[in-house]
């Protein structure tokens, strides 16, 4: 019940990182689309591994192969079956982590809700699940896109180092001019010091992306229970190493006084709209038509190229050993994917608020 | 598609603020539960208007009326109907409310995405149709209370006022002792000064109020969509006010390194846990047997006892009055309803947990 | 998980024989479609007994009350609350069933499947549950009026009486013409003797209702899990006492050839067609915009005004009298919770069908 | 919206007739399964065309691969992704369909629906699609084997020959020893001469299965509407070519009196239990421990090799030509495809049954 994401237009997902791919059925998704094949492998190649020093160093080729629902290039209504084959993992190097339960990871739950677990490389645990969102998230823009809604991410924070500014104060389209995936050209470089000096160190560090999303009409969100931002909250934080999500004005909002957070409606060029916009582009769990920012904040990864502490099965105390090559940092990777997740979550709400009226 | 939540033990809600009342249909609450009805209107008592000089002047009973499901005091497995009836509201106050869109509230997103609205006290979008969720919360923590899980929220924030420590230095039995239910009695204080200050200059005040979940076994979380932080994050998030979730570690945990965070694992008493909780209990998306915690921000309210711009439907500048009785800060009265969305969340995928094996 | 009909027009219902009332929660019900309240308690008074001698003699009111969802005569979008409150019923008639399990009831199966029931007058598996239906359908039907859906519902067998023809050859303005809801008004006036026979000797008979959905546009149905008349097969099926359903051709249709059965299109005025219509207006599970016709059986009523052999719930054998006041045959109330359930599905799937393109 | 089935343990399907496969995704199958893989391939052999003189002369090997959830041989509780690739199809044959609406197919419903469809083979709604069910048929199966649950289906009609007597008459084991999957020896030699005869007219005909499910224990079934025969129903109807469903005394049974069709409760060694099984093995909407037995009605297959008369896209006239490859009979091949359907639904039930209680 639990690898289906979605009301109308439905990612369920499957894969692990070590088995033979990571793949998905999308189900749901409006007939008649042409689907531009290269938007969505250049889409995968921005979470793929090995793009950059900042990331892992394994090499990846991340191809996916379309089994369904397109036909001469254009979706025909019926689901649409992918799957990116996994490449010749060293799933020896797994071995020594069957009976170990490495800290701040799902090996210890997983094993204990399930009573078993497939443990080569964190098996569907794995950050390579995200793939299946990707994918599922390049067909929903290429959807919004018809329809003038623009989806974008960034990175905002790395460890200490943060970004001042809102959104606004950016150009999207400097987004993807250095590795870190950060607007801010100069804080980019900070950020990617950091990150480095971090690497070097085996350690992880954590940070928060950034999300927007422009053109999106009015009337998307369900209340009381399906509000747009308690469904973009809900997508966030099914991504891996999130911990927390805000929109609009969000924590740093609490110490307002309502004068001061209060959107005023004014009209301009005869269309009603707010003269600020402390909502986040959302008023009552429904889109007003402003742009809608929120903010996702990541842990450090758990795994460390250094020794740690932990147990075994037995609850036998013993050393994790450092192998294995891993991200410093999530967030330049994480950027496509919270990306995607967006962009899934408003597609399906644009064609829920279809249904609002006969 | 949006007034129900839940998967297995479900809410399906109803009601405006000036209708005949609030009310809701729960499904797949346990059979064989005794119903104890002097709890479940303890915890509506809790949520009520009119409880301390804090909140509104208003004067509700909001006494829950039981309609089936429930025999000879015990749940039967069957749906539970329930209403509490509205009582003899002013609407006359709102008839100016008709044709204005108060700012920061959905007046008008709901006009544009329904073409209509019951514009009386806010309709639907009222902080009213929060009852119907503390009554499934009481039904859930009654069935929780059995299997020994507890369920606890404070008010952890007011405006600038934090509580620095977290929630392990404070006793939780505290937390009713004041008005603005806070466990940290100093704290408390000064928050109900800055609240009484805040609505004496007809201004409002936001917050963040935390949660805390004890005795949740190993195994709750249905991964990868339904993990269970992003479930309650999507509960969370569902409360009216509400704009930024976190949990565990949050968006403090970003500027850690990995080797500060992850959660070293250890034996106690023969048992597998863990020295310190980062992980706010879940670990990938899986309760891990450790008490689970969060923090919910919550924006100062939008309704104001100060005149305030805006537009009226045809988009013309108007001026908002200031009249009707509010609370000057949501907090007080949401501790109850955080708690409540809490426990059914738990219940429910305590519920569905229960189908991992056969 | 299971008083909850529908995906995105959806009922949720409540309520027992002998509780407070009948109620529910119609969520999904499109915004701006103006309720006519009499049309609503006239389909309602369809389904009331007492309404002729071939119903039980009980008198019940069945006044809806509308408790949210309708603002000034309009449905606003959300959630539309109501309950039909139960009138002063004999409970104590039924304190002799506390420990026996009545032959072909639901006692068995809910005692054993939850540990606990509310006896009185079945509970919850009293055909009073069918009530919310009968509201749903009423709303279902006047925004299917609104795009041109008519749906019906008659009696085509009582016992071994049978409508040799079609429904094509009735006039569907004759079904209410007498109490049984027979267009074949000769074949009625047997049916109501036979009736009368079988009530006068404590016995109960079955037979069937065929169900008629005229006006229904191309392109209903979501196959291949959610085919338009696995949809109708479904919601027949959860009415008490329902046996069996077949649409088109049906069982009598597997004796075919292809040649005799296939429907051969043509065009007919501009418009593709069919020259028959042994597909009963769905293929491939999708409204082909002919009429759709299905068939559905009802067993005999399970209570008798007769003593019957039973065991009580320590395995004892003892003897049920006859006693309470039953119908004894289930078709002529039936026929509009049937078009109950046909209208609400099929609102629910024109809904669905709008988010099949962009 | 439509190409999921199931609540708790649930199959989402993908492919098309000539596409690269057809596969799918099952999840909430319970960890810890022991994976038989050449029961799984025997079961899809069943159902593979060209098994028999009685089906299409088609060859195809239909060897499932899994692709993720399972483990050493043991399912993980992770979703289980599976494909069968398609073989080289003849797509070319089809290139004259590509403007026609074959009679009886849903080539003009999914033409009017999606605006596109993928002609050829039928595409999605070829009966290849039934491939994904098997393959999670039998995995179900395979987990209610470990809970005594056997699942059952035979051909009892074929056109005009009909099976008098019920399934406790037969020999389950008799089932598979011969080509029409007939357990009644004689009568199945009958039904294979006429669907010899059938074929070598190029025409097509239709017939009925009946299924038995032996060793369901009390209590699956969550009423009101998800009844465990609406489930079935549901199930069944979502078959390519199925017309009808009944259960217990089903149509015939509308023309008894209930003194004959109540099933008297009896105990037997120490069990309560019924002298009749009129009911199906279910009451109210849940099993009662006796044997379920429903019957589903199959129309002729639409496909014949003769002509047809037809209209094209622009709705001229046309004639169809008669080629291909097909089966003259669908039974034989749907009894695997029955027998799938209900393993889902009672294995998904059994599931949702175990958090009836806390």
């Amino acid at each position: 019940m639990s690898n289906t994401f979605g009301n109308i237009f439905r990612l369920t997902s499957f894969g692990e990182s070590h088995g033979k791919g990571i793949g998905g059925v999308i189900d749901g998704f409006p007939a008649g689309i042409k689907i531009d094949f290269d938007y969505i492998q250049a889409e995968l190649n921005r979470r793929k591994p090995g793009q950059s020093s900042l990331t892992t160093a394994r090499q990846e080729d991340d191809k996916v192969e379309f089994l369904s629902g397109i036909f001469e290039g254009v979706s025909t209504g019926t689901p649409i079956g992918f799957i990116v084959w996994n490449e010749d993992q060293r799933s020896g190097d797994y071995d020594s982590m069957k009976d170990i339960f490495r800290p701040s990871h799902a090996d210890f739950t997983y094993q204990q809700k399930y009573g078993i677990r497939d443990y080569r490389g964190g098996g569907r645990t794995s950050a390579r699940e995200t793939i299946s969102r990707v994918v599922a998230g390049a067909l929903a823009k290429l959807a919004l896109d018809q329809i003038g809604i623009k989806v974008y991410a960034y990175t905002s924070q790395v460890g200490h180092i943060k970004l001042e500014k809102d959104y606004t104060s950016y150009n999207m389209n400097d987004i993807e001019k250095n590795a870190v995936r950060c607007p801010d050209l100069s804080k980019a470089k900070e950020m990617e010091a950091l990150i480095l000096k971090i690497k070097e160190e085996g350690d992880t560090i954590g940070g928060t992306i950034t999300g927007v999303i422009k053109g999106c009409p009015v009337g998307l969100g369900e209340p009381v229970f399906e509000k747009l931002h308690a469904a973009l909250a809900n997508a966030m934080l099914s991504i891996n190493a999130a911990k927390g999500f805000e929109y609009g004005s969000g924590f740093n909002g609490v110490e307002q006084r309502g004068s001061e957070q209060n959107d005023v409606f004014i009209t301009e060029h005869g269309y009603i709209t707010t003269q600020t916009n402390h909502s986040g582009g959302i008023q009552g769990g429904i889109s007003n038509g402003q742009d809608i920012y929120f903010r996702v904040a990541f842990k450090p990864i758990a795994t460390l190229l250094r020794e740690q502490q932990t147990v075994d099965m037995e609850g036998k105390e013993t050393v994790l050993a450092a192998k294995g090559r891993h991200d410093p940092c999530v967030l330049p990777r994480a950027v496509p994917i919270v990306e995607a997740m967006a962009a899934i979550t408003i597609l399906d709400y644009y064609l829920l608020a279809k249904t609002n009226r006969l």
